[in-house]
């Protein structure tokens, strides 16, 4: 019997996991692979061979799994290259001596791309028996085709409700207090996570990388509201930028290994120009960081199912010998009036290395929010509360394998 | 029948309106009082007589004040100086022409310095009718006498929350990727907030304003821990101090109105250090600031419990006419095993302006934690979800009363 590969990769979300163990339940149903490897590392971990057996997993296991922010196998930043035939040559061979048929790519844009090249290669070389799959992933929303990614309704959750409650916190003096809230959201490119704020209903102002930075209007929408009603609740993307496309937060902007921008700081430069220009005494920052990713214990019940079921459907299209080089997708249904999606699947390349913005036209004049349409298409994907498995008022958490003495002995 | 005043004062937590929501259903099921009025700000609404009338709230509102964090009522940061007669004398007035009997204040230490004042004041004028009563609340958890303040159990729920899943993710990459990661929480002057993270077991480092910051040490131990696993999880409080008393976080620490020092940038400050020393090329930052005390969402139900009790027994205890410039409070009990806690009161002044640190027999050696005997005892605290009552995906919320237009005609 053939074996399967899965891995993961690229920034943490609360429900990269759910997709994990949707994959290794659906296999548990329907056993038609030996074995489900885990690579640690993503793509690294096929590279070097560094597998752990994930085909027993527990119930229970699997239940702690999907409230398990982060990757449990580990992820990487490495990117197989094309004009690197060295590593995909390693990635078939690996395949064939561990006999598995199928890997799993469970990542963003990046790794659809990796799921398209291998996909092509194996095809190329008129490879039997090789299937690439990927799985989207990514709190950022910004993937194309797929009505919305993985990963973003529980991050849009919590950034949500973190606005509605700091709002509670900030207005609670009188109103001589005069304060400007800024709020610092994750989006170097696209502005989906900072609007997912607006679901709380007290954003006053919101500014993302999708509409030039205007200082001169949005200083005057703060100055407005503030002599309205002595407090203001701005948002923020990290990739707000202006005209000329320099981010706001610093010029100093450093890149990751993939040669995308490192951001930070779109707040804190807010701030100092809000205090220069005197249009407030006071400002306070809340920088979401890290927790707005990996806040797994508010995740999005809708959210941690669809990420699940894509990793099932995953898993059952796979014994489709043709099935390759695809990303399983989902739609939201049209012929009912309910919230529900429908699975489907669409070629990897499609999705690969592009970016879907926040649309303009979603956005109000003057940096005031959203429209309700924008409202509708985000509410649904925050909704249910997730069960927690706790252990000493905390939840329960999937110990990472790549912290485990569990790999299995390469072949 | 005479009546009552409830306020407000301090910063907010996630249970403050917990324990207001104890008195309005203390009065409920025994109306001892004709009306429970808020005062909108603190004791600045009652000097200016803005009040709302309580008595009537419903069930359901009572529970959704329960889930609401900061202060329904508003707060304020002004304190009645014991040099300024005329506001005492205001505040007497005030009451009587309301027929008010019974003034509830809920606050940290400088609210039950009001109450000590109050009362103080009340019996050397021999002013007869009329009660002061505390009830205690800080999510920094400093109060004297009280076993643990309310307000802190549901902070601390958040920050080990919190770290458990950013430690999930910011291990999830490949030991080449060496990387410290700092957490920082608020506490001025006790570290209890900072030593909550310690709950989630993955803490390597915790700097709390107990232990003076001796940076060779603390850059060594962080050397030491990279070079081991690659990784390092640091935790500071915002009041980390060298020991001349200089702040880490920075020469221009501004003074609050009560004269407390406002402060942040603990973890910016360790940054520069540790990128400047070389000990980790790189390091991230997670300032939980506001979050870490409005986030009802994931309060924790000993800790809500607790303080809707203190309210309740606060309203009961106000039935003894002799019973004023007391605290309620409470302590572990002693007779049993498993946790739970028994109510009485002590005198108001035993609180007031006074600190209680973490003791430093709980500190571990080198920055490297705190005692099995610390995590005993707040592990009891931080127990327990909340069931809230959601709307739309999000947690509803009381409307702030002084948002409503709804305040009682002045007498």
């Amino acid at each position: 019997m053939p074996n399967c590969i899965v891995a993961q990769s690229g920034g943490p979300s609360s429900v990269i996991n759910a997709t994990l163990a949707g994959i290794i339940k659906a296999n548990q149903l329907n056993p038609v692979y030996g074995h489900v490897y885990g690579a640690i590392n993503g793509i690294e971990g096929v590279l070097q061979e560094r597998f752990v057996d994930l085909s027993k997993m527990t119930e229970r296991e699997n239940l702690v799994l999907r409230q398990t922010p982060s990757s449990a196998l580990g992820s990487c930043r490495y990117k197989l290259q094309r004009d690197n035939l060295e590593d995909v040559e390693k990635v078939m061979s690996v395949m064939e001596r561990y006999d598995a048929e199928t890997l799993f790519y469970i990542g963003g844009n990046d790794s659809m791309d990796t799921v398209a090249w291998l996909s092509e290669y194996a095809s190329k070389k008129g490879i039997k028996n090789r299937r690439f799959i990927g799985c989207p992933k990514t709190i950022d929303n910004d993937l194309m085709v797929i009505d919305h990614a993985p990963g973003f309704g529980s991050a849009a959750k919590f950034i949500a409700t973190t606005a509605l409650q700091c709002w509670q916190d900030i207005t609670v003096y009188p109103p001589s207090r005069k304060e400007v809230f800024i709020l610092e959201t994750m989006g170097r490119d696209a502005g989906w996570l900072a609007a997912s704020a607006c679901l709380s209903g007290v954003v006053d102002l919101l500014i993302v990388p999708e509409k030039t930075f205007d200082k001169e209007v949005i200083l005057e929408e703060i100055r407005q509201i503030i002599e309205e009603r002595s407090k203001c609740f701005v948002v923020i993307s990290e990739g707000a930028h202006y005209a000329d496309g320099t981010y706001i937060a610093s010029g100093e902007a450093r890149n990751d290994l993939f040669g995308h921008a490192v951001l930070g700081g779109a707040a804190r430069a807010l701030e100092q120009m809000i205090l220069e220009a005197g249009v407030s005494p006071r400002c306070k920052i809340q920088e979401l960081s890290t927790a707005q990713r990996s806040h797994a214990s508010e995740q999005s019940r809708v959210d941690v199912t669809e990420s699940f079921n894509l990793g099932m459907s995953a898993h059952m299209h796979s014994m489709d010998p043709a099935f390759t080089g695809k990303m399983v997708c989902l739609r939201r249904r049209k012929d009912i009036e309910e919230y529900d999606v429908e699975y489907y699947a669409i070629d990897a390349d499609r999705v690969a290395n592009f970016v879907r913005n926040f649309p303009e036209k979603w956005l109000l004049p003057n940096f005031r929010g959203v429209t309700e349409e924008a409202l509708e298409y985000m509410r649904p994907l925050i909704k249910g509360q997730p069960q927690l498995i706790m252990e000493h008022g905390l939840p329960e958490m999937t110990v990472p394998y790549y912290m485990r003495d569990c790999e299995i002995e390469k072949k």
